[in-house]
Formats: C-alpha cells, structure tokens, sequence
C-alpha cells in the first residue's frame, strides 16, 4: 500500500508520479540494450545449436554452416521487413497478440498470447541458466551452487526491472555494447586475416582436430539443423511489443533501434559461420570430455588466448544471463494487454509506484523461480521448446499484417484512405508469414519427440484458462453494468441484529447506535452452558428497563442455546433466518469489535468478530448488511 | 468453525454437547495410564541414567545404586503423602499452579506454571525421542527415519488425544499395564532366584564384564547420581492436577489411582536397584558400541532371551513413546487454568468440539514438533533439564500447602472449622517442600552447566511474557467494563462516505442504502489519470440531475487526484479528515464490494474493498464506522 519507507525508496527508486511517465521512455542507444539484448545473445547459442547436429558430417558439415547461417539470414531479413511494417502500422505497440486479435480474431489472438507468454517465460530460465551454466563451465568450483547462482541472478534482474525501464537501459547498456563490440572485432580480424591468407587463414592458437564424418547428409538432418539454428532468431520480435517505450517520434526510433538490431545480428551469424567454415571449426560434443563453445574456439583461432578473449567471454558470460531481461520488459506489457481485453485478471492493468506493471513481473519472476528450481538451474532441455513459441507468434503477427493491409485495399478502393503502396506491404508480410509459418511447422515436427508437444499441451490450456477468464468479466459485466439513472429504492427501516456476550462499553456503544438506526433491533445472545448466564440480568436491570424508563422502544433479546459450545453458527443462523423471513426490508448485522493497538495484543483477543463478518459475506445475500463497529483500545501510554 | 464433516468425524469422534461432559470422566482403571504413564515409564530410563554416572567406581558403583534408589524412593513416598493431601484439600484439581499461586501469592503461581509448562513440553519431546530411540536400538535400519518417526508418533498422539480423555484411557491401557505386567514378573522371578540362590543367583545369559574402578567415591559424584537418578519422579503431580477428570466420587478415585501409580514405581524402583546389585548388573556406556540398556540386561539375566524377552522390551519402547501423552492430559489443563487467571491468551480456556481445551493441545503440539526438529528427533541432552521443573513444581505445591494448613490451623483456633490434625498434616507438607527443594536445588546446582541455566532463562522470559498478558487483560477490562445502565447518546445523523469508481449496480445499491441512512453524503471519487474521467459525467446524468428532479437532497461528490496512482490512500486520508473536522459526529464508510461465489473468481477481482476495511480499521478510531455492503454475483448456472 502506500506507506513508503526510505528503504523501499533506496531499494527500488522513489514513487514516480503519473504524470512523470514521459520521462521513462526511452531512444535507440538504451532500446537497443532494453529490447535487443535477447536477439543479439542468440547469437552465442544459435549458431552452436546447429554446428552440433552437423559434428556427424565431420568437415563437410562445417562446409554446410554457411548456406544454413545464410538461410537464417535471409529468414531474419524476411522477418525484419515484415515488423517495420508492424511498427508502422501499431505506433501503440504492435505485439504479436495485438495485431493476430485485431486481424484474425480472438481466437488467434489468444493462440498468439498463450505462445508469446510461454516464450517469455522459458527465454527467463534458459537465459539465467545459460549464463550461469557459462560462468560454471569457466569457474568449475561453482558447480554445486548452481541452483543459488542462477536464483541470485534471478533476483538482482527482478530488483533492476523493479526500477523501471529507464534504469534498466543504463544497467544492461554496458554488457551488451561490450558483447557486440568485442564480437565484432573478433569477426573483423578474422576475417581480414582470412582474405590477407587468401582463404585459409592460420589459427592464432591450435584448434581441436575434426573428426571423420560417421554419416551421410540427408534432407531432413539439414532441416534439424535449420530448426535448431533458428533459436538464433528468438527475441526480434521485441521491439515491435515495446513500441509505446520509445520516445518520440516513437516509431523513427523503434524502427531505427530494430534495423541496428537485425543488422548486427546479421553480421554476427554471418561472420561467425564464414569464420568456422575458414579457420574449419567444427562443435564439441556438450557434456563430453574436452568441450569448449564455438565462440571460445572462434575467438582464440583469431586473437589468442590474451586479455581480449577473457574479455570476450566474459561479455558472452554476462549478455546471456541478461537475455533473461527481454522477458522482464515485454512479459509485463503482454500480460497487460491481453488483461485489457478480459482475458487476464485485471491486476495486471495496475501499474505500480514504478509505473511498471508490477504483478505481471510478480508472476514472470514466479514461474522463472519455479521452472529454475524444477531443472536445478539446468535447463538446456528447454532451449528448443522456446523456438516454437517465437515462430508461432511470428506467423499469426504477419499473417495478421496480411489482413490489415488487405482491408487498407478495400478502403484504398472505396477511395477512403489514400493509396500508399498497400499491394507491396501485403506481399511483404505475406512472405513473412509464409516463411515463418514453415519455420514453426518444421520446428514443430523436428523437435515434436524432444517436448515440442509440452509446449503445445500448455498452449491449449492456457488458452482454456484465458477463455474462462474472459466468460467470468463477461458474466459480471453483463450483471453490475449499469447505463441508466438512479432509481432510489423504497426507504423502509432496516431489521437490526445485534449480537452480544457480555454488557460492556462496546456493546453500548454498538447498541447506542443501533438505536439511532432503526426501531426494529434483535440483540442476540448465544448461552453455551446449562446454567442461566450473567448476560441476561444485566438485560434487565442495565438495558430494558432503564430504555423503557425513558420511553423509548426496547430492543428484543433472543437468547440461543448452542449445545455444542459454537458461537457463531446460531448468530449466522438467526441472521439467514430474519432474512428468509421478511421479504423486502435490508438485514443490519451490527459486529462490535475490539481493535487493538500491537499486533501481539491481537493475540490475546479472539478473532470471533473477524470470521462473523466472513461467514455472513460467505453465507448472506445481497439485503444483508454487516456494520462494523470498532471499539479502539486506548494506548498503553494514555 | 462450524461445518462438522463425516471425515473429521470419523478421525475425531462426533462433536460432544456441553450436557455430555459427566460421560468424558473417568475411573482408577483408565486413571492409572492417563496419570501414571509418564510416572511409570520413569523407571525405564531413571535407574539407567543414575548407574550410567556410577559406571567409573566399577563393582563398588553397582553396590551403590541400592542405596540411592532407596533415597529416591523415601523422597517418592514423602511426595506422595505431600500429594495425597493437596487432592484432598483441592478436589478441583490441585496442580502446583493452583496451590501455589492460591497461598504463595501470584510470583510462586508463574513461577509453577513457568516451570510445569516448559517440563511438560520437555517431557512430550523426550519422551518421543526416547521411545523412537529405543526402537532404533532394536531395529538399526530404521536411523535414516528417525525424525520422520518422531513426528508420526507425535502426530498419532494428537489424533488419539483430539478424541478425547476417555478414548485415550482405553488406547493406552494395554501398554501401560504390559510394561508393569512384565516388569513386575521380571522382578518376582529375580527375587526367587536370588533368595533361592541365597544372595548369588546366576544369571540365564552372561552379562558384560564390569569394567574396574575409575575414580575414587565422592560426594559430588553421589549427589549428581542422586539428581540423574530423581528423574525417575518426574510425572508423579499429574494426578492432583487432572483431580476434575475423575468421575465420582472425585477424591477417592484420584486418591486410589495416585496410590497405585506411587507404590508400582515404588517396587519398580526398588526392584530394578536390587537386581542389578545380585547379579552384578553395571550401566553400559551410552552411544558407544556394545551399549545395552540396563533394563535389557536384567530382563535377559533373569529371564533368557526368548519371547517374554521380546515382550517386556516391546512394552518398554511403547510406554516411553506413549508416556509423553501424561503431557497431552495435563498442558491443556494447566494452560485453561492459567489463562482463567488472566496470564495467558483466553483462548486457552475455550473447549472444542470433543470437550478439550484444543489450543493447549495445538500449542503442546507445535512446540513439541519443534524441539523434535531442532534436535533431529534426539533429545537426550535434554532429559536432565526437565527434573528440574518438575521439582521446582513439586517444592513450590508443597510449601503452598503448608501456607494451606496454617490459613485452616488460625481459622481451627478462633473455632470457625472443626480441628482435624492440621499440624500434622503441616508437618507432613512440611518435610514434603523441605525434601523437594533441597533435591531441586542439588538438581540445579549440578545440572547448571549441563543446561539447567537455560531452563532458568526460559522460566523468567515466561514469566515475563505471563505478567504482560495480565497487565493487558487487565487494561482492557479496566476500559470496557460497564456496571450501570445504558445511557444512550443523542441521535445525529452520520456522514456517510461512500466511495465510488465508476456508475454500476453495486454503486447504486450503495448510494440508496446511502440515501437511506442519511441527508449528509459524500461521495468521493478518485482520479488516478490526468484526463477527466467518464464518472464525473455519469454523475450529473445518472446521479445528481434525477435525484434534484426528484426533490431530494443530492450527495456530495468530492474528486481526489492521485498523482501516484494510489487508491485507497485519498480515501481514508480524506475520511479521518472528515472526522477531525467534525466534533461529534459518527462518520459511516460505506464499502461495497463484490462477492465472488468461487475462490478462483476471487483471483479475478481486486481486493481493495478488504484492504480498505482493513486499513479503515487500522488507522481508524471510534468516530468512524464501516459499513460492508455486499453484492452477490448470481451462480453462473441461474
């Protein structure tokens, strides 16, 4: 709530105000860091994905690297035209569930939605795993901490992200220039040396021998291989979600941060395949004796084992485990959207002292804590499942783009919106969605034995849920929607019931009230033992007769036995049974109650008045009103 | 709460009425294992733990042990006498806090009770441990388990004891009296074959060899075999305390059952002492390898090893796991009659569904299950600190019935009371509290290093925490006690405050009953965006315009800007400003709410009706009321 402490401040930066969030958008030079941290470190694991299903092929398969890389390529170029356009077209933020839900209805929308959220959530564990799995193989003594290394990092990400999105840039800024930087160098040097070696460059430093090839090529090993090398491709779609984040002119610098990122991720795949199949470097089996990543080969074949290649590993280290960010900046804003539209609790509309979304960064970094804890930090398993998700999202993003342009046609034709090249744009995001539509199909049947049919039982199911959801908000808005003036209702005098144990001032103060309420009061009094109770002479004596005296009305006493020493079941009873009783007049439960000052006082008091009023919201209907009326304990002090 | 199943019925027993307790009260046969258990199953572990200290005098130890269970049962039979008079002159139940506090004044009352409820929860987890320890003994595959062990017996012992007094009796009945059964028989035969053997029986089976004399006798050594060897007593209190238990006539079968339980441990005591000294029987070093338990040894010397062994060292493992239920008699009994006096939370002296004071069993069980798992189910270290309650207890009944005697010996002086041996009975007393301090304090003084100081930390924080609990009862009742009549305050109209986000039938339910209660409302909005919001225009066309057509008093609408987006701040800020201004007035909230039928519905709507009750409640005061008014969803079926 709203009590906020110096450390809550120091911790996760002071409440910014609503009309602050201008200042929280952001320009290419940190959207570039925010939204394309994920893309540009796919680059460290894409590339490796597919040289390791291609080790069979000994050095024949390091030949096959270049057309795969450049298929994926000329995929990710494809898949570049078609989002520029998606930003054009959603200056709002054009996630894949936004322009599916707009163009191709609900159901594809939530298709989208349930695929994107999955994807987000496993980028979260395989990127922190990824990470920490790198710095482990580095520092081999951390072995056994792997499960508190990656729930450490976990951690820090979730206070960075609690900051907002423009802390954010400044922290992850510096590992990813660093990471593409020292990359780029590495593929500039190399190849240099290769064109001044005139195609066969000599390693700086030796390089494990290639072992003979123990099968023959087939189409559908290169077709594996293209799946796997497509997680390469993961994350691109970010920019397009986070539109709304840039500042203006918001679309000039999200298409902008979008072309720096795809290029650099263009060059980095190229430049990492030309240089394998240059310097001849083919992948290690992982987990094996001996193993050492392609990035690690790559950089000591090319610049030594000197200061810049621990510099670059490092970088590898550091940008990996960040990748995880993406899902911290668009795994909020999605939730938020599809909670807009019904089909999410609406929690994840609010926005926080941050004005960041914070439940859905709660639940983000839930899932990730668990999925972590489940695989032990180790959750390489799941590398493949997270590619279909992206690739389904693709699709139904592009082939939503198709639909929109083709209803800008139809406009174009009535003459209501002038013509702009609409043909073109709709063969653009056709090509997109045909290609990434194929990409998710071959991923699918590639990777169906491995758990791509996990990922499709949690996609049916989320979709199921968001269904229910989305009824729910339907039903009660149908209920309590109201688009009509007041009608007042009949004024008539509420029954009140009072229950009381013993005369005291609270039960005065409650009762003084009572009567300025209403002629028509129950006092209820429960007797648990045989014997006739105090209560019922002090009634006399303190209640009836000193009202009566005054010439007022006397409230009724109902005095209910309770065999079974229940205090609360006969007062809930009698209440039901007033309400069945009369057929119009409102039900006042008035519930004196004492409130104490420390909560260890709380303690010492029972908590009978607390669950009366839950039973009566459990148990009434909508003419039985509870009135609470606290008796506040004076301070100690006083 | 009230919603009886038929599975909690079958595991707990049906639900008793008040007008059933007479049935729960029982006789000496069911007294002896309810009582006497934890008393009894003493003789397994106090001859062992006072010949363990002997082990170093060799041969001249073993001769020892005669003597000093004789001393131990002297002091037995003065406690008895002392005991038989306290349940007398207390046929209410006479625990030590009873007595002590009714004639040393309330110090020595805390005191006890400290003391008595930190031994019973000692004696609970001891007593587990070591019958579970025991059990390992025998069955060594079983260590990996013993934790799990521990709290399954635990667990066994809550079920049987939330069933009720009378249950438990008869659950207990058969080990109790197997264990005194076989023991006895074991000595009966001892005994014939020493006679018969004229002092130098020989044993069935050999017994280790006696290892030589370490050290020289001394009298500390001897004081500290005394003080290992009192916890052979602990638990003999327990009949005085649970005297009420009884059915009629009270004091006799309380008399009777304290009797047999006293002479049983008596001739236990003496027995087990006299058959080690005949056939030479030394203790074993505990937790080094060859370790047999004392009572082992005896069983096999006289007996062999063949069935009957098996049966009497089944039974002992039984009685000890089971004599920590001496403790699930008496704690809840002892905590009822300490929060009667106001020094515990009253929740103590409520009776649940089987007639038991089920928070002293909750409380019993939560503490018992924490020192298990602190310990890993292994409390031996924690034996000997638990005598030193026990007969801080037993020191400070005694000198309180001595107080006792010398209140009815003035009052047999001026004549109010017929004489009836009263100074003897002082005396009787007399020697009993002499005896058990000087044992208290010989415990203590050699036990000090051992842990008995914590102990004595523990009993002052409970005292401590004890005396706090009174001052606040005390409080409490000093400001709402009320002996005099009613005065009622004069009637003026309340402000109601009735927050609203936006026109919906809940708002509308609550505007009327608004409407209702009183002419002075005001409605508050609050304004989270910048822009104007669709309420304010709902409210002249819905609200304001139709209420003046009609000729009726039109609310206020107050509109609160939250820059941080905080809801519910401006709310109650502005209603305990409302209540400032005013001077005399009751100011009512009127919370609507929405209520769910589905607890996963309830994920889907926002809480903030509760927080702002919960909130309204806390920073509140007695001026403001809040007033809940609910609206039912209708079940999605009608």
């Amino acid at each position: 709530m709203a009590f906020p402490s110096q450390f809550f401040n120091l911790l996760f930066g002071r409440p910014l105000a609503t009309s602050e969030e201008r200042a929280e958008h952001i320009g290419p030079i940190a959207g570039i860091p925010v939204f394309g941290l994920d893309a540009l470190s796919s680059a460290a694991y894409g590339p490796e994905a597919a040289l390791t299903l291609l080790i069979p092929l000994g050095l024949l398969g390091v030949r096959y690297i270049v057309p795969v890389s450049a298929a994926i390529v000329a995929l990710l170029i494809i898949v570049f035209f078609s989002y520029r356009q998606t930003i054009e077209a959603y200056p709002h933020g054009g996630g894949s569930y936004t322009v599916a839900s707009e163009n191709l209805g609900h159901g594809a929308g939530l298709l989208a939605a349930a695929a994107l959220m999955i994807d987000y959530i496993l980028n979260a564990a395989v990127g922190i795993s990824a990470g920490v799995g790198a710095l482990i193989s580095a520092v081999p003594a951390l072995q056994p901490h792997t499960l508190g290394l990656c729930l450490g990092v976990l951690g820090i990400l979730t206070l960075v992200n609690m900051r907002g999105v423009h802390d954010t840039g400044v922290v992850f800024m510096i590992p990813t220039y660093f990471f593409t930087g020292t990359l780029l160098v590495v593929i500039g040097a190399g190849v240099w040396q290769t064109v001044a070696a005139g195609g066969h460059p000599h390693p700086v430093m030796a390089l494990p021998a290639i072992r003979p090839a123990t099968a023959a090529v087939s189409a559908w090993l290169l077709l594996k291989v293209f799946s796997s090398g497509c997680t390469a491709m993961t994350g691109v779609e970010a920019v397009s979600n986070g539109v709304m984040a840039f500042r203006e002119p918001t679309r000039k610098n999200a298409r902008t941060t979008l072309t720096i990122i795809i290029a650099l991720l263009a060059i980095l795949l190229l430049g990492i395949a030309y240089l394998c199949r240059a310097y001849g470097i083919a992948a290690t089996e992982p987990g094996a004796a001996g193993y050492e990543s392609v990035l690690s080969m790559l950089t000591r074949a090319v610049m030594g084992r000197g200061w810049f290649y621990y510099l670059t590993i490092g970088s590898v280290l550091a940008v990996l485990a960040l990748s995880a960010n993406t899902s911290f900046a668009d795994f909020p804003r999605l939730t938020r959207a599809i909670a807009g539209d019904d089909y999410l609790p609406h929690v994840f509309t609010l926005r926080g002292r941050r004005l960041l979304y914070s439940w859905g960064i709660y639940v983000l970094v839930a899932f990730t804590a668990a999925l972590l804890i489940i695989f032990r930090g180790v959750t390489d398993r799941l590398i493949p499942l997270f590619a279909i998700g992206a690739f389904m999202a693709f699709t139904l993003s592009q082939a939503g783009m198709v639909m929109h342009w083709k209803r800008q046609a139809l406009l174009e034709e009535r003459g209501l919106v002038r013509p702009g090249g609409v043909r073109l744009r709709m063969l653009v995001n056709g090509v997109g969605a045909a290609a990434t539509g194929v990409t998710a199909l071959v991923v699918f049947v590639t990777k169906f034995a491995e758990g791509a049919w996990i990922t499709a039982l949690l996609i049916a199911g989320m979709i199921v849920i968001m269904r229910a959801v989305h009824r729910h908000y339907t039903r009660v808005a149908r209920e309590i929607d109201l688009d009509r003036p007041i009608i007042p209702a009949a004024v008539s005098e509420p029954i009140i019931v009072l229950p009381i144990d013993r005369w005291s001032r609270i039960s005065e103060k409650a009762l003084s009230f009572a009567l300025s309420m209403s002629n028509d009061i129950r006092v209820v009094h429960v007797v648990t033992t045989e014997e006739s109770d105090a209560f019922c002479d002090a009634w006399k004596e303190f209640i009836a007769d000193p009202l009566r005296a005054s010439g007022r009305a006397v409230p009724r006493l109902i005095t209910l036995k309770s065999p079974y020493r229940y205090v609360l079941q006969p007062v809930v009873d009698y209440v039901l049974g007033v309400e069945r009783e009369t057929s119009y007049r409102k039900v006042c439960v008035l519930v004196p109650e004492l409130v104490v000052r420390h909560w260890w006082e709380g303690l010492l008091h029972n908590r009978r008045s607390d669950l009366l009023k839950v039973i009566l919201l459990m148990r009434g209907n909508r003419r039985i009103i509870v009135v609470n009326i606290p008796w506040y304990l004076e301070d100690a002090e006083s």
